[in-house]
């Protein structure tokens, strides 16, 4: 298999390879030692190899249709779509570790599913690894854990001061970092614009007339929930506006954190005529609290949130928050990963990813009463 | 540490072994080559060896305190809790596969969280393996990625006929179902009383005086659906009303089958006064239909779920439904799992454990409008 997908690696490079004309001659039933390579896969599935190419990385630019019967080619063929410099000899039983937090919030499936998806493309195996952000035993579970067999990690967790990255590093793990960054740790992350997301948040409050603007924010000690309050820190010294110590809550990334820190917050004599909220799972809380004291959403109290899990379009919540690009998010880290793991020569200083986010308008934010 | 490990078993069994003395004289800081046993960590906690061993198992009869402290001493120890026949040194690096659905369903991460948890506490790492329902590739996936680093699989997404059970067992993989069974198939499985529980949810609506009851049951090729079919009949029967199979849709375990199914039932111009959902991320869907026209919960139709996940009990949603207990279920699964991984001779044919179903009422059921 080795001299196939080196092969195949000479295919994708648009090389023909020394074997271009054995594969030419190949019937479309394989042979034990035939050289399975895009070119095989276009002339089975009766197209281009620049449309194998395209369909098998997704390209909007091949219908559905056309799609599916490269897949079904590939698969029937056995062929793994490899872009990277590895074989899938030396490949095959490659493992990523990949590690997420709390996984009740549906931000980390929201990930988890098209990391797992893509690396599995990929031909690598997901490892899991739960880190509670409450729970410092992680650290111990890591070294037990992580041993000769796991080929690089994906952290989706990190705090700004990881020890875990540390130990990673030490052991000379590739590493990519998803959705955070960790002070001063040159290393490969893909991110979004967590504080132009936040400003995008901010101003939309202050455009339709909010002033006092509380906050239930994510743990202080990570790059999302700083780069956030940065951010709304921007957009309110735009506007020459001071933020109400009183109306700042910090908690954890959780529903509970939600509902808690924004019953507080209702029920202060002047409470916030908005509350922006660390994230969805978040927000999905601080409604819950404005349900059950009776204050109307956005009537009484405008909700902001950010991510844009799944659930945040649901007609129950239709709340309105920022969007992160999950997909491309999860799929460029692992695609950084997979170079990292492959090329054995160094690939140089961390790399960096920064997607957008976006405002997503929605039911649960509207101007304040008067 | 083999020595260590079954001097470790040997105190689980109550046995005192040949290194007694040796554990008697050590001190806290245990030496490089010391047999760590739940002694040792009993000695360290200040408690009894017998509350060491309740207290790693999370028995309620230990208080929250003690249950730190002891988990404290262990860790501090390297002490892996062992109550199965293996040695930490063989168990090292063992690796199980586990097979979840869509990961989005929140019934998954509640199930997966606490498979995890306890596997990693017996010292396994977890493979995550995603085999969506409606893609027939996650056989192929699995023939690529089950190679001999598996040690078992836990599946939870087995279909009445799932080819990928027989693909498991014709390598002779350890195999323990989680929440499903499969036709004729005699392995290890944990299941909840499926069938029980949905007679206990419709004697509840029927009790109110409910008699159209429609239903958005999960896919038919599936043990819990199958099941919960058969409770609801079961429960009508007794009271010789018939389900009108007008009112009786299926679809996937997904949102939007319970809210594309629940819209078509509500505009039906002899619609339900109740729907039984096939589980809650269903019953979600139907409320958030019912929303969408504008349709009151309870008080227009009564929506009724089954699983209990966390999100049930959000104000937001306030769901009646019957509860799994996940927890226990995944935590019973990996340990009959760690048997059949460990225990080198057959135990037997395929063991069965069930647990019950119960009735959570909240705030989504009713009367019928009269």
């Amino acid at each position: 298999m080795t001299a196939a997908d080196s092969a195949a690696l000479h295919a994708a490079d648009g090389s023909t390879g020394p074997d271009a004309t054995a594969r030419a001659a190949s019937p479309h039933t394989p042979h034990a030692d035939e050289v399975i390579t895009s070119w095989t896969v276009a002339r089975e599935a009766g197209v281009s190899q620049s449309t194998v190419s395209r369909a098998l990385r997704a390209d909007p630019r091949v219908r559905e249709q056309t799609r599916q019967r490269v897949e079904d080619a590939a698969r029937r063929l056995g062929y793994v779509p490899n872009s990277l410099a590895s074989s899938l000899a030396s490949r095959s039983g490659r493992t990523v570790g990949v590690v997420v937090s709390d996984l009740t919030n549906p931000f980390f499936p929201s990930l988890l599913s098209p990391i797992h998806d893509e690396l599995q493309l990929m031909g690598y195996r997901v490892v899991l690894f739960a880190e509670r952000t409450d729970i410092p035993s992680g650290q111990d579970a890591l070294n037990r854990l992580l041993d000769r067999s796991i080929d690089g990690v994906l952290v989706t967790t990190a705090t700004l001061r990881s020890p875990l990255a540390d130990t990673l590093r030490m052991r000379g793990l590739p590493l990519v970092l998803l959705n955070r960054y960790i002070d001063g740790l040159d290393v490969d992350r893909v991110i979004s614009d967590n504080r132009g997301g936040a400003v995008a948040g901010a101003r939309h409050l202050l455009e339709l007339g909010h002033r006092r603007i509380g906050v239930v924010r994510g743990p202080s000690n990570t790059s999302t929930s700083r780069d956030r309050m940065a951010g709304l820190q921007d957009a309110l010294h735009a506007e020459d506006i001071a933020l109400d110590a009183a109306l700042v809550r910090e908690g954890s990334y959780s529903h509970q954190s939600g509902y808690q820190h924004t019953r507080d917050l209702l029920r202060l004599a002047d409470p916030p005529t908005a509350i922006l909220c660390g994230n969805d799972i978040v927000a999905f809380g601080a409604i819950d609290a404005a349900r059950s004291l009776d204050v109307r959403v956005p009537q009484d109290v405008s909700i902001l949130g950010f991510d844009d899990v799944p659930m945040a379009s649901w007609e129950v919540f239709r709340l309105t928050t920022v969007s992160q690009p999950f997909e491309e998010m999860a799929t460029a880290a692992a695609r950084m990963l997979a170079e990292r793991i492959d090329q054995h020569v160094e690939i140089g200083p961390g790399r960096e990813q920064i997607f957008p986010a976006t405002l997503v308008k929605r039911s649960t934010v509207g101007p304040p009463r008067s």
